[in-house]
């Protein structure tokens, strides 16, 4: 018998019958004896009509507002799944965040958890209902509804982990669990059977798509320990927790790609103290994030800067930096296309040497040219071409063994 | 300037072009520099939708899952109707049932308010925001959503005046207001300019649809005037109040037919005391509203009951007898098709003899047969064929001299 909270995303309750899916699934684990909190997702889909209808009133609507508005989504959920164990026998009970205790400050559309009381929840747990709780909400101090933002189930469901102090969490989602590479890309590639933290943050932040960076942060502060899991079968996942068997002696644990990146270029400015500066403040004051900065020295006194940003923001990111340029008294922006980032994971590198000459010359043997690197303690990353990114994964997973690791 | 309660229905806030529509109307009369606060329904269609899904998962719901599934269909069109004001430069904020401090006991799905806490929408209202609150719901002392039942969102709406010390409440509907009769069958049928509480509420009973007793009879409570009229043009429509202009003259206000009744005979029970309870306790238990009860007695030693009932609920009213009979030791019930209960009120009636005499030979000389009869203070009531109703309701406003008055 353990105390599980599982999240099911939005793919995974889409309709009628997945829910019922859901509901089964559920049925089962509680029938071992589990103590179970649930927290659902909208249906996929739902969030985009919701946001269609807002926009079909009003151009640009209050942030509280659209809060009000995108939190109906997951109160639809868990309703229908608390119906739906009802249903098939199972004693259940639906919170909205709000009923579930979840206070978040009031950054309307992407609010930071402040406190979650999950008393009344914890005795539901006691009388044997299984709990659903909406992810993504919460509500103020003075009661207004707030979401999360992007990830936000994930995080909700790591929050309450920490506050029922769970077991276990388990992210239900479409992919099995966290791979060595893409295996629609690399044939080869395994699912591993544990991540750190910290690995799992650096392919977060590198392409991966199976959890925001924000989740696995507070899982690690708070020590939560989850399994990504896919809901469509039952095969095990991945674990992600801070101490990893054999952490150290696997120096790579997996490849991650980001083909959705432009690379800026700014050069011919002013090289004086403050310059760089009042260029990535630009970026950041408008929401741009900014990948492997390399700075230059040009011609005296004045130097050049390049970076990466995602594809989308590019035009945004011109925008921003042509008054910062005029201010500065110089200086050219421009944008080359679309490039790919790929990086090497891996707690190991900390303590070998050797990496990134390991991977600069696989690369190098299979004619991929690299553009720019940039290396935190435990990743190493590489821009280069998009045409390449697909062969270069390849390449990377066969160098560092990771198909028999 | 007033401060001012506004309601609007779902066919009134049914897509996104009437919302705007609402907004703009709301935007007028906050111009002239009124308070206002708004309540929404569910836009037209949207509870049918979702009870659709519940019943898909679940066949048996909880009525506690059903109150949290259905709320955001309120939730919705309030985010919707601020945003829509918004978009049109009105400063305007939403709250649901819970936030706008409406809380109720615990019977889900037909909850009485107890209490609302009008102090935040107060607050919103002195710095000249306008106020959408969510219609047909509230919140338990324990923070679960519940929900009014039917006609609820004028509850809410009745409520609130009462609650905010409102100057007006306005009801906004597809009808322009409360006729004489109903204008589609009687061509000189008028608009009331004002009906007291206890004619609207013996028309409401009488099945005019305009509105359910249970907010009349609150407002009617609590004292609160109100104005029935249409969301679709700028008619005045009818205000419903206490103390009505020349109320004792007007012997008849208006005219209203039921053709949605069944006539069920109860024949050959026993004649002892109690047998008339048993019956009637029965079909209160099965939620079957009984009216126009006529007790005669037959062959010695039995009695034969003859009532009108929901044409809807007559195959219920007969399984719920058939065990009574049998405890009683014998008795038949038979059903009697269709029927229509036709009804004139007045609260002038008390002090006018010779209204049921009027309304009877009116109806003889159009040859139209009287079934069954019953009579309150301010009404009378006569069963008659469904195909003679339309023809019935157009002589008795000729008698009454309805068209003139």
């Amino acid at each position: 018998m353990a105390r599980i909270v599982q999240k099911y995303g939005g793919t995974s309750v889409g309709d009628v019958e997945r829910i019922k899916k859901v509901a089964e699934r559920v049925k089962a684990s509680h029938e071992d004896g589990n103590e179970l909190v649930i927290v659902v997702s909208a249906r996929a889909g739902v969030t985009n009509e919701l946001l269609a209808r807002a926009r079909a009133v009003c151009s640009e609507p209050s942030e509280r507002e659209l809060d009000q508005l995108l939190s109906i989504g997951e109160q639809e959920t868990i309703a229908l799944v608390a119906m739906a164990l009802q249903g098939i026998g199972v004693q259940a009970v639906s919170y909205t965040g709000a009923q579930a205790g979840i206070v978040t400050d009031t950054s309307f559309t992407k609010a930071k958890i402040q406190s979650i009381d999950a008393s009344p929840i914890v005795k539901d747990l006691k009388s044997k209902k299984v709990v659903i709780v909406a992810g993504f909400q919460g509500v103020n101090v003075d009661g207004q509804v707030t979401t999360l933002g992007r990830g936000g189930s994930d995080l909700t469901a790591i929050a309450l982990a920490a506050a029922v102090k769970a077991d276990k969490c388990e992210i239900y989602t479409d992919v099995d669990g966290v791979y060595t590479a893409d295996p629609r890309v690399v044939k080869n590639a395994r699912k591993l059977e544990e991540i750190s933290y910290d690995e799992m943050l650096e392919l977060a932040s590198s392409g991966s798509k199976v959890m925001q960076s924000r989740s696995v942060e507070f899982a690690k502060k708070y020590g939560v320990v989850f399994e990504v899991r896919s809901s469509f079968n039952y095969n095990p996942g991945t674990i992600v927790k801070e101490e990893v068997a054999y952490m150290e002696k696997v120096v790579v644990r997996g490849v991650a790609v980001d083909k959705d990146q432009a690379k800026v270029t700014v050069s011919n400015i002013p090289d004086k103290p403050g310059s760089a500066g009042k260029v990535f403040r630009s970026l950041a004051e408008a929401n741009i994030i900014v990948d492997m900065i390399v700075q230059n020295l040009g011609r005296q006194g004045v130097a050049n800067l390049t970076f990466t940003v995602p594809q989308g923001d590019s035009a945004k990111a011109v925008r921003a930096l042509e008054p910062v340029l005029k201010a500065l008294g110089g200086g050219e922006v421009a944008v080359y296309g679309q490039v790919a980032k790929l990086s090497v994971v891996g707690v190991g590198m900390k303590t070998h040497s050797g990496v990134a000459a390991t991977l600069f010359e696989a690369l190098a043997a299979a004619g991929v040219n690299i553009d720019l690197i940039s290396t935190s303690e435990i990743k190493i990353t590489v821009a280069i071409a998009v045409d390449k990114a697909d062969e270069a994964s390849r390449v990377a997973h066969g160098a560092f063994k990771l198909d028999t690791l």
